[in-house]
């Protein structure tokens, strides 16, 4: 088993990463203040892993409640928190009581924001599923839900007690949520580890093999990168780099995961793509060479990645762009790459370079 | 204008308190990161004061959007939360928009609770209009919302950036509003004041005629107390004594207002009836005297106050208390006098002896 540590101070907690964690009772009991947890799942998976993680916590004396939800994106919104609360309420869980969520990153989100605004706040342990939730939101306490008008619009940060990383679920992701997970571990190579780019380079096809050291390797990368990042900017509130680096290819990638509606794109794949976006505006304001442009469209494709947008016409991305969170005053803050492994944000980019780099990658 | 400070660190605020303060946007603009704010009001409200508040900052350059909500404890729930999150996307509000919360409670809470879930939290500044939103709400960070189970169950901490209380608001409140923030101010010195409630017991016609210095003392007195306990356990975390004992007579209290349904009793008048049976059940286990029990009592009367408890029926009182938030690990946690002025938290007070005392106040 491998041991990092978040260090956000007070609120600093450890990340598991490891084959079986999650059926090993012994890693969560010393994490609930009292012996009661609900358990915040999905359909998919929880005839997967959810008697796997109950059983030996009831074996150990704990009150379990299980809570198993619709699986996808498009739920993600105020109806399915409220059925959360409703169960919360109706066993009457006081502000002691742990929620623990089991999933991917949409289980993760709904049952992190329903932690930080149950009674103002309970306790909460992630134990993500899928390669994306390992990599990217077990780590630097984004909750939320979407809005009909944009994604993750209502939300709150909220930091688990303990993130358990079992690579055992790994096994039955399907493929295309494997590459979604490898293009967040890409994206901590782009924008802040050259080293790791170019081990993942090499390593790819033990990657997509799912050998369980390379995955547990590669989280554990990813994982620290991100660590470093969210410990020296926790509500990403940094004007410059900071968190807002992690950003890269998202608010391109959100534009497409909003405009073809949630659940369409994968947020893995719609990232993705939009890093490809991000590295071609890069080389047309004279950053990034055009064969790094190319080195970063390999390595995600042979991850099994979209490198070409969604076609939603240039003004609909553009005006999706408008209601991203990284925007301030109303200017449109991209991250971008000034070399590989090297990402800045920047918000003066031109929009005629904006939108042509959208376009050269809609194009392909 | 009288003004202090809540130590809270890096979320550390300032408290104006004075006449015609809404009035002088060179108050608020200095708190503002970008000339841009989102007025949250009641329909109450908005004819009284939010000419006077939004006018001098538009004049000062600032954009403005208003929100007017309907008045009422009813009111603030998950559907009027919604409106405000639908305003701030369709205005396509970003992380620097500061949300202005002008009103008493219920708005501040709405207002609030949208400011720290709206893109994962915006800056806050709250102006209670009301004598319990200025000497309560507007000190601790609580923000939230009620489900139909249970009061202010979704919610989140989240500190303002400048509390401003305008005493010149006081002169439109109807009288039993004037009386439901006494019962908090005289909460203040009931749990740590006793100076405070002696100078309460003198001064209660003053505050009756609603004299501005008397008033501006009072509310000074009461911030000042609850940013002390506040300072020190922000997150109502502390297992003893600490910000809980804030809580004095709230438990009962909120018994009575679910059990009554949300706005059938104010929130003051509530916990002033709490109040009293909490004095009753401090005398029951030995603490308090019969005539300090009196005494409370009859200075919540003279504020005009409910002294005797809602016709609930005792089991139903002690069915809505289970749901408490107060509540450790199922065991009902109570806030109790020691003395007049020195409140503890007791977490063992017979049931029988809870149900003889919110008896003998009902029977009044």
């Amino acid at each position: 088993m491998k041991s990092l540590n978040v260090s956000l101070g007070e609120r600093a907690y450890p990340i598991r990463i490891g084959a079986g964690l999650l059926r090993q009772s012994s890693l969560i009991l010393p994490h609930l203040p009292i012996p009661r947890a609900v358990i915040v799942t999905n359909v998919t998976v929880a005839p997967l892993y959810l008697e796997a993680l109950s059983a030996p916590l009831r074996a150990a004396g704990a009150e379990i409640t299980e809570i198993v939800l619709p699986d996808g994106e498009q739920h993600k919104n105020g109806e399915t928190l409220n059925r959360i609360f409703d169960t919360l309420l109706a066993e009457r869980c006081d502000r002691s009581t742990t929620i623990i969520a089991l999933g991917g990153g949409v289980v993760g989100d709904l049952a992190g924001f329903a932690a930080a605004t149950y009674q103002r706040g309970v306790p909460f342990i992630q134990i993500p599923t899928t390669l994306l939730a390992q990599v990217d939101s077990s780590v630097g306490g984004k909750t939320g839900i979407n809005h009909p008008r944009g994604k993750n619009m209502i939300g709150a940060f909220w930091q688990p007690k303990l993130v358990l990383a079992d690579t055992d679920t790994l096994h039955s992701l399907p493929q295309h949520e494997l590459s979604a997970g490898l293009a967040e571990i890409i994206k901590y190579g782009l924008i802040r580890d050259l080293p790791f780019l170019e081990w993942l380079e090499t390593s790819m096809d033990k990657l997509l093999a799912r050998d369980g050291a390379a995955l547990a390797h590669a989280i554990e990368c990813s994982c620290a990168n991100k660590a470093a990042m969210v410990a020296a900017d926790e509500h990403e509130t940094a004007q410059q780099d900071g968190r807002a680096l992690l950003n890269l290819g998202h608010t391109f990638g959100h534009a497409i995961e909003t405009g073809m509606g949630y659940g369409e794109w994968l947020h893995g794949e719609a990232v993705a793509a939009g890093m490809v976006m991000a590295a071609e505006l890069s080389h047309r304001l004279g950053w990034l060479a055009a064969a790094d442009v190319l080195r970063v469209r390999r390595l995600l494709e042979r991850a099994g990645l979209p490198v070409r947008g969604a076609p939603l016409g240039v003004q609909r991305y553009l005006e999706l762009m408008g209601h991203d969170k990284k925007n301030v005053a109303g200017r449109l803050r991209l991250v971008l790459l000034k070399h590989l492994g090297v990402a800045v944000t920047h918000a003066d980019a031109p929009a005629a370079e904006i939108a042509a780099a959208i376009e050269a990658c809609c194009r392909g």
